[in-house]
Formats: C-alpha cells, structure tokens, sequence
C-alpha cells in the first residue's frame, strides 16, 4: 500500500469485503448471514475456493440465517455460493481496485472499521458489506477527508424526492437543506435530478455548513446521472460521495431500490420533499419507516402529481407533516432524543408498521412492466441489455445468477413480453420505457 | 297560530324556549343546565316571575350543573337568574317573533321536536336551548321545507375556512361540494365570505343534490354579511338557514365562536379547507375533536398563509389529510360506522384529545386586542357600540349581565385601552380594527 494510506486500510478483512461486495449484489440476505456467520476473510476464502461447504460451514449459516428471518429456501448455503461464484471470472482484485480509486480521492470502508457509521447497524442483516467513498481526486489523505464527510451522530437528514420535480418543490429542497446545512446537519441524497440535486445544492450553497451526502446506485468512480456530474464533483469536493456497489458497478433498477435503504438508515430522519403516488422516494421513506425513523412529508397543492405521493405518505403511514426546516430539524431532535434504542431488523421486525405498497424502482415514476416481477426475474431483466443481444452466460455473470436460473427467468420475461431471443442470445423487448 | 302551522308548532314549550334563547346567551351552560333539570316551561315561569328561586330549585340545579361539568363559581342559581332577567324588559314575545318569521318562511324548532338533529346531543350541556330557521319567503308549510332541508342521518359534512380565502381554496371547497352534494351529502358551512360561500356554491350547483346548510351567528332574520345577500337567499331557497340565536340577534364575536360548535355538532365530520395559523375555523374543528368527529385538513403551499391553519391541525391533532371529496366522503363513513357511540358531553370529557391553541373570534383572522379577555369583558366588549356611546344599563340588556357586573368589565376594558367613557356613557375605543 501507497504511503498516504493509514495502515488500517491495508487490512485482510477490507480487502477479503471488497472483492466479495462484488459477488454479492446487495439485498442478498444470505450473502450478507453467511459472512456474519462464517467471517468475512474466511467467508472470502469459502467463495474463491470453489469448494463444497462444510457440513460446519452450513449448520452455522443455516443458523444465522434462519434468526436473521430468512424463509427455508432462502437458507442454503450451497445455492448462495453457486450464485455468488457466477462472477468470479470477472472479479477484479481488491488492490486494483483500491489502487484505481486512490487516484480519484477514493476508499473503502468496512463495518470492522471504527469509524463505520453505526446507525448502519439498525438494517440489521440488511447491513452493506462494506462502503465505497469518493472525495477530491488526488487527496492527500482520502480517508481523513472521508472522516470529515461523514455525519455527526443523529445530525444528519435524508431529504429525497421526485426526478421530476416541480418549481415549488426544488425551492423547498433547496431552501431546506441550506438552512439545515448551517444548523450543522448532513442532507444525505441520492444525487439525482430534481429533489435530489435541489437539496445537494442548497446544503452546497451555504457557508460554513456541514457536508452533504450523495448516496450512489452504482460504482462512486461513475457519476450518475451525466448530467448531475458536475454537481457530484462538487459534493465530492466539499462532501462525500457513497455507495455500496464496487467500482465499475452499473446502477440498475433494483440497486437503486437497494440504495434507498442506505439513505434510509444513513439518516436520522427521512423527508419526502415532492413524489408522486408511486415513487422511489416513497419507497426510501418505507425504508426509513421499517427501521423505526422518523419520517416527513411536505404538502402542496392537491392538484399537484408531485405531492400526491407525499400526500399519501401523510394519509396512510405515520408521516408527520414538515413545511420547513425548523420542522425537519424537530424529527431529527426526534431521533436523537430516541436513541439508544436497540437496533430493529430490517427483515423480521415491526411487519405492523404501515407503509405505501411495494417497494418500486427508483428510476420509474410511473407504473412499470417490470412491477410484479420477483427478485430473480427483475435482476435478469435489469442486466438485459436494451438494445443489443447477449448470451445467457453473460447474463448470469452480469446478474450474479446461475445460468439454469437465468434461463427459467428468461423464460418467464419472455412470456410477460418484456425479453425477446434472437439465435440463442437475449435482449430486452421493445417497449416503450425508460429503462 | 295560523292554519298552515301544525299544532305541534304552538306548544308552550316552543314558546317558553323561543323566550328563553333571547334571554340566556349560547354558551351560557347554566341557562341550559336549569332548563334542563326544570324543564324549559318551568324555568320560563321562574325567569318571569321575578321571584327568588325556591330551595329545591336551587338544589336540582346544583346538582345537575355539578353533573355536567361547571365549577362551583358557575353553578349558582340566583346569579343566573340576575343574569338572565336582564334583558327581560327587552323580551319580544314569542307569538310575536314567530308570527314575523313565518312570512319568511321560518320557524323554530326545539329538543323536545321529534325531528330535532339527535346529532346535537354530543354536544351535551351545550346543546342549543333551540334552533331558528329560515327557508323560502311565503312558503305554505316551512315546517315540511325546513325538514326537506335537514340532513339524512350520518350524511353531512361541514365544510369551512378562512374568509381570506385564495382562488385554491376556494377551487376546493366549490369542487368539493359539488360533488359531496350530487353523493346526497349535505354540505353544512357557516355563510361567511371566502371557503364558506364557495360551500356552499358549489352545494348549490349540484344538480338534484343534498341541499346545503347556513349556520348564521345571528338572527335568521337578517343575511350576515350583506355581501353575501343573494347567496343566503339562495340557501334559504333551496336548503335552509339556521341559528340558534332568536330573530333581531346580531352576529357578535363570542356568538361566531359558539355558532362553530353548531356547525361542528351538526355535521358528522369536519373538513377545514384553508385556514390561517389563528383563524375561527380551527376552533369550528376543535369543536368537532372536543365531540370525537372526524376532522380534515386540506393541504397547500407551504408558502401560502391561508394553508398555515390547515398544516397546523395536521401536525398537532388528529385531523386527516383530505385532498378531495372522496377522501372527505371516507371521513363521513368513518363517523357512520361509528355511530350508536354514546354522545359525550363537550364539556366535562375528552380533556386529553390535542386541540389548537384557544377558541377565537371567528371575525378575526389575526391576532385581536379582545385575546385574554374573560367571557363577561368579551360580551361587555362586543356590547359596546363601535362608533357611539351607550349607558351601562343599556349595555347591560345587551350583553345580558347585571350592570354591576358590566361596570368592572367596563373598567377592565378601558384599562386595556379597549372602551372609552364620555359623560358617562361608553363605546369602544378607537382602534384599527374590524369590529
């Protein structure tokens, strides 16, 4: 390792977390048990390996698995290992990695490290292997600045909402997240157009104000949106940028889902700037509402599209109202005030809360071909390519999914028309979407 | 009486009550207390008589005022009865006002009515002692019109806010009502200019829909405001006109505030369309809370003052977010399904349920110098003549307290720069206000 890194960066565990993030997509719950269970070094070596587990290996992971709240199909062992090392021809090594991201003011972070962001810890099984971070291309100490980014405890707020967002609803971000910026609170986003960019800008704009947080849906060495890219290089500068997807990791419609649970738990508190009735950013308040944060929604005018989503948050969950960031602040004293408190697991606890739907994607803000899809069917549809054909055995290393599951979820997308196979390769249907 | 009245219009008990509404101001929980364990025929006698009230009287009324809630100091007979004959020497007779009403098609009706609203019931001790109304001017039988005119059981939904109302607000509360009316709900609001009168438009404009329902805080026999004239006229057509307060009544401040709880009492839900942070119809909605009936908010702007009220009930009580008919529809249903409960007394129950801030005068939508005063000074104050002098033994008829009594309340109020006194004679003192 370079000079400039502390010697705790160097550590078998971040390294052994680095590769297997990527293998493993997030959301895999076993994925996540089997490395809580096993360790993450000797989880790594188990993958790598390419052998069978340990009648040991799988008692222990079983166990875990099943007090994680995992059904009986979702607990074996074997199944895991055989998704998982669906990409490991692919798998680039942690210091190459970790090399290419230095050079961009770039790190790891992994759950062994002090500093790991213990409100994390609430996700319970649904904790990320680790955290990738972005700051100032060519920093001298990219971990230090990464320090400086981070929150302080229960000073933090995730303030999210619609891509397409109105005049009104860019003001009451912008305006919103300034204000709790000078009031030394992190505004956490997602970087996007809209809500997200409004708030990223407002915390931005004011002086001597904490940092904000842009958390990604793929790898921090890509800017995503392109548009956003200039707006990103600034957080990265004055903030942080995070995600939990490796470098060079695409962001696809169920990592954007994915994602919206780290700006849930990231957070103190959750405010719905604008969303529509069916939109990611409600299923980010969802996430933030499973956990047991505090979550709130501003109102606007009841013939808006855009306030229709935060409307209904107010109307069928536990909501509270916000006008402004007096009262935002409120629900993150809220939360500190309640902390302490035992973390919940994101998977087996509180099924009583109400919450809006289903969980749906982050990039769509409409009803979707792809809703009603199971988490194999979606992750096979997500790695379709749109407008060209690939074969089912880059399909199962894009999607970390076995080929004989690949193809019967192929199948199953063909019949809802929405994959199409010419000469033995696969590509998405047309349609008219935005995917 | 006349022919084309029934006979059970000509009761002695409707006289003694028609009597007694101008004699006991609304509020006035003793009045109704004595009525109640009297009987209104025998609390007339003794009002009349001039005569001080025997031992038994005295007793029944204690115990029926300790029953219902009123502290020690509110529950003395003799003091009432001082109160009450005030305004004696002015007492029209009821033959007299009923005869002038029913050329405007008008009538009262009183509790011991089988078709008295049993809904007002909750409102227990504050019950009004009878209800005015007014329908078509000549009408042949207004007692049949007036009944045409009263809502289906469990099928009203008192629609109000701010007079200052925005071209959005009023959009909702015209569409609203509209449909509420063509769903055959009778849209029950209070007359006034801004949410109200749109209401009640919008009710009007339905075709073949429930009529709708002016509760006016003075008499029935003049329109308040006059602006709004034709409007009431059209009420009066085509639905009905109702107060508690006898013909000739004019619409004091401490009068709004008690014509609100009719309001909320008569509707089985509450729905505040636009209101200001301090604004009479929040305590039209704090009356519907105080009697468990559901209450909605309509959401707006952040920026816009006249959804501050609204924002305001939806952060600090139980009131709904309703964003159009349908939802206010739901509110409906909700207290249908809940009927059969036992009416609960405004009074004495129900202490925890969260309220906003004080009652406050409905004619006013911002802060007012009459804030703080206790309820003698506040009728002394609105007693007073605003641009002329009066004695005290006139404002003593008017405001239906000893002159004594409105003497210390006249001292209190020049005190607090509010009356001013020349040879011996009082008005209000000169202020920027709209009283």
């Amino acid at each position: 390792m370079r000079a400039a890194e502390p010697e705790w960066a160097a550590t078998t565990v971040r390294r052994a977390r680095a590769e297997l993030c990527r293998l493993i997509e997030p959301g895999d719950l076993l994925g996540a048990v089997t490395i809580s269970a096993l360790g993450a070094e000797a989880a790594h070596r188990l993958l790598v390996s390419g052998r069978e587990p340990a009648e040991h290996e799988q008692q222990r992971v079983g166990e875990a698995a099943e007090a994680a709240g995992l059904s009986r199909g979702q607990r074996r062992l074997a199944e895991g290992l055989q998704r998982w090392r669906t990409r490991l021809l692919q798998l680039t090594r942690s210091e190459q990695m970790l090399n290419a991201l230095h050079r961009i003011g770039g790190g790891v972070l992994v759950p062994e490290d002090a500093c790991w962001p213990e409100q994390l810890q609430d996700l319970g099984a649904a904790q990320p292997l680790c955290l990738w971070f972005r700051t100032v291309p060519g920093a001298q100490d990219p971990y230090a600045r990464m320090l400086r980014g981070l929150p302080q405890p229960g000073r933090s707020l995730a303030v999210v909402g619609a891509r397409e967002a109105t005049d009104y609803g860019s003001r009451i971000a912008w305006e919103s997240a300034r204000e709790l910026a000078g009031h030394a609170v992190t505004v956490v986003s997602g970087g996007a157009y809209g809500i997200d960019a409004a708030a990223h800008r407002g915390a931005l704009s004011a002086t001597e104000g904490a940092p904000t947080i842009a958390v990604l849906a793929g790898g921090v060495d890509r800017f995503y949106p392109a548009g956003n890219a200039s707006l990103l290089n600034s957080i990265a500068e004055q903030g942080l940028i995070l995600s939990e997807m490796a470098p060079g990791s695409s962001p696809t419609k169920s990592r954007f889902l994915q994602r919206n649970r780290l700006i849930a738990a990231l957070a103190a508190a959750t405010v719905v700037v604008e969303a529509r009735w069916r939109s990611g950013a409600l299923s980010t308040a969802n996430h933030a509402l499973s956990i047991g944060r505090p979550v709130g929604a501003v109102p606007g005018s009841v013939y808006s599209a855009s306030s229709a989503g935060c409307h209904r948050l107010l109307r069928e969950t536990p909501a509270q109202l916000v006008t402004d960031a007096a009262d935002a602040v409120q629900l993150v004293l809220e939360q500190s005030t309640a902390a302490g408190t035992q973390g919940i697991s994101a998977q087996s606890e509180q099924p009583s809360l109400p919450m809006i739907g289903q969980p749906e994607t982050c990039a769509a803000e409409s009803v979707q071909p792809v809703d009603g899809l199971n988490d194999l069917e979606r992750r096979v549809y997500d790695a379709l390519p749109a407008r060209r054909f690939t074969t089912s055995g880059k399909l199962s290393e894009v999607a970390g999914i076995p080929v004989p599951q690949v193809l019967t979820s192929l199948t199953r997308l063909r019949r809802k028309s929405l994959a199409r196979e010419e000469n033995g390769e696969w590509g998405r249907a047309r349609r008219n979407m935005d995917g």
